[in-house]
């Protein structure tokens, strides 16, 4: 890529050589030749000096410096937008591995790549520029939509819908079962689970995380939502766009999350609550009611923050006062 | 199905057609030609209607209808003891995709199902009518029993027993060494995990649980027990009948669970301790010691419902009532 | 093996017949001909002698027996050894499944073992003596030390370093993508994830543990260290050597762990803080700053364990006397 078409997308302003090409773009400890990297700082712009690199991205107002610079208002956020830019415009040729099993009735679209050993079951159909790395499982009838990556080992139960851009890690499991038994006398039942699963545009699900089917109805995660690595979405959880939950939360089921929602890692939200949106969620929080618009809760069970830390400063309070508070009490008592 | 089949199985009295097949049984948004379908209240009856259901399980009190009713006391349990009996008559022929890899000395039962990429190792015995998905490696000397269902990329390791109608979802993990080291000065030593896993009849695990094997014994879970996704099982459990446990929950190394607990999510219990029948567990609670059969209780450490409700309602009161309290204590220490 | 090679290993005394030959390690209740078995105490060597074991390590002071003893001052310790060394030493040929698919560029060394369905990727190098069994997926440019053990359906991103002796259990994902966006305006960018994972010698990881790559430098995980199952590190994470961390921990983001650090079950450790050597942190703590070395500590938040369990005994007793607390505020604020 021309430095000139990389300046133009972030905005940015070339110091120096302006005829360079970058080959690709890494950070400054493992930078090579034809390398653009970025420097928040002088000192890390020295370094920058001492590597390979071409050309780095900086700050509007650092020194002067021997490499090509691109001066930006973030060097951070213009050197992820220029990654993700560079990474996109790379795509690959159809390969299918010789050792995938492919029902006859999938339709593939343009340009998806299949990799060894996938199992993909009868009527699903991959968007084109899709990915689908080695040992993942697509049982009947999914639909997934254009430039989604599933990595290895990922399992997409029966009727999973994804839409575009959707990224699975590896070991995700989709569509599985949801957990509904109704004890009666005796006799544990399980509640048919008949539903599905639809993931919109941009999502992004971590490592070994599960998302149960709907029972009925369906589980859906909203437009640019992010979530981290062994989570938990049961069945008929409803998730907003643009929410961000660290690793290890569990969503139980039919609770709904508004939009733009961020949680901490190892939250637990019960069954059948509402969070609205904007909610903030401290970590190894415990959530066992709906929950308003712009509220920043922490705690097990979660109050708002404020509430939490105080509750927390009385009581290291009062057990630092405990002899005198004893006494009272002692005294009281004795009339 | 005939409809007097299923109306005699779930203790229900036909009004109107009664003459009616029942191809399939689905939620009333998802309902198709030839359907049966349930209504809880006049709504939703009003809503099945409108839809292509043939027949709908209602209420013995609710009004008539233009749609076929069965009439019975709790129409979503008799919907789903429907469901069942429909699902489990289905059954198909023998089936093994030629990509799997099966040992010579395997032993099949009939009507066995063994989807790509699954790949079963030497002296395992699969019983009839059992399922094994797409991935799924199952080790030597397993023992499956009939009915059994196990879904992609679960893996199960060297000598583990599944009774009959057990059911791992994906990414389930059993008879993975259990976590037992002994630091010795500058070492840590590895403690042989030599035993194996037994899982009684009509257990269902949920998506990447992951359950250790024995050291030396076995962890058993025993029959009817569900276990949601993402438990952890340490080696040496013993997991008595009909327990229902949530997503999340780990439980440590030889420590003993009685028949019909019930568990929300993300608990945690210690090794070594038992906790008695029928007991019901908050969420997030932490267990560390033994608790009484039909004990109720929450909070980390665990204590019983009603005290740990009290002491959050006495916290949340002197944090209320902080400064008198501090008042209080001034005056005390001034005497 | 050899009694005599045995008893010199593990610093023992024969008593008895010591020109017998060892076929396997068991413990007593599944004991077969030719095994030989532990025993702590008389109770359990009456158990050993009625079993088919030829050999019984026990203390040096138990009672005589009808089977030969081999007498050390630990008899669990010296059977661990034992075993270790019984099963080291057995070393299999080099197999490669023939449904493994494993690229031209691949370098395996001696005496590999690689089993059914596992993808190994270009410019991989697996050293001597080192297995990867079902499932497995092995990215590009992976490096795998000698005498590693990879179980089933392990996947490991591009780049992964392994040491020698690494053993990964089922379902481990090391080197997916770090959790890292910055929210900008109505915008969720991800950071790109470019970084790589080392895991030094000896290190086990347990079943569906998920190990995030570094987002530009590395995740590290020290020699010696084990890590249970269902645990999150997350990408940047530094862990010392020797650390033993129990199930269901997460780690977050650049966090730094000390050697020796001893972590029970579901612990959470929020991102960019340090916790020292030799720290112990018990269950369900929460970590939300930087800990020193030798801490003994607990909660969530977590403090030093004392001062946690005083706080929660003075909680007990303030909700015990409840009556007379309220009474005395009361009259406080009445004048």
């Amino acid at each position: 890529m021309k430095i000139k078409e990389l300046a133009l997308l972030i905005e940015g302003t070339i110091e120096g050589d302006d005829n360079v090409d970058i080959t690709d773009l890494s950070g400054i400890e493992s930078a090579r030749q034809g390398d653009l990297t970025f420097a928040m700082d002088e000192d890390k712009l020295g370094q920058a000096e001492g590597s390979q690199t071409v050309c780095v991205l900086t700050t509007r107002n650092s020194r002067k410096s021997t490499k090509t610079l691109i001066r930006v208002t973030n060097p951070k956020l213009a050197f992820l937008i220029a990654y993700n830019a560079f990474h996109e415009s790379v795509s690959g040729e159809s390969f299918i591995h010789p050792t995938a099993a492919i029902a006859d009735s999938v339709i593939l679209g343009k340009s998806v790549h299949i990799d060894a050993h996938v199992s993909i079951e009868a009527n699903v159909v991959i968007g084109d520029h899709t990915t689908v790395e080695s040992g993942a499982v697509i049982r009947k009838n999914c639909q997934l939509g254009v430039h989604c990556h599933i990595h290895p080992n990922v399992v997409l139960h029966e009727n999973t819908i994804l839409k575009n851009k959707v990224v699975l890690h590896s070991g995700v499991i989709v569509g599985s079962d949801g957990f509904g038994y109704i004890r009666d006398r005796e006799e544990i039942y399980k509640f048919p689970q008949l539903g599905t699963v639809v993931i919109e545009d941009a999502v992004e699900i971590g490592a070994n995380t599960t998302i149960d089917r709907g029972s009925l109805g369906c589980t859906m995660i909203g437009a640019g939502t992010k979530i981290d690595n062994l989570c938990h979405i049961a069945h008929n959880v409803k998730i907003g766009k643009n929410v961000i939950m660290a690793a290890q939360c569990g969503i139980a089921g039919s609770t709904v999350i508004g939009d733009n929602v961020t949680m901490s890692g190892q939250v637990a939200v019960i069954d059948n609550v509402t969070i609205g949106q904007n909610v903030r969620i401290g970590g190894q929080s415990g959530i066992i009611g709906d929950i308003k618009d712009n509220a920043a809760i922490w705690g097990s069970p979660a109050r708002e923050v404020k509430q939490t830390k105080k509750q927390m400063a009385v009581l290291a309070w009062l057990s630092k006062n405990f002899n005198a508070l004893s006494q009272i009490i002692k005294e009281k008592d004795q009339g």
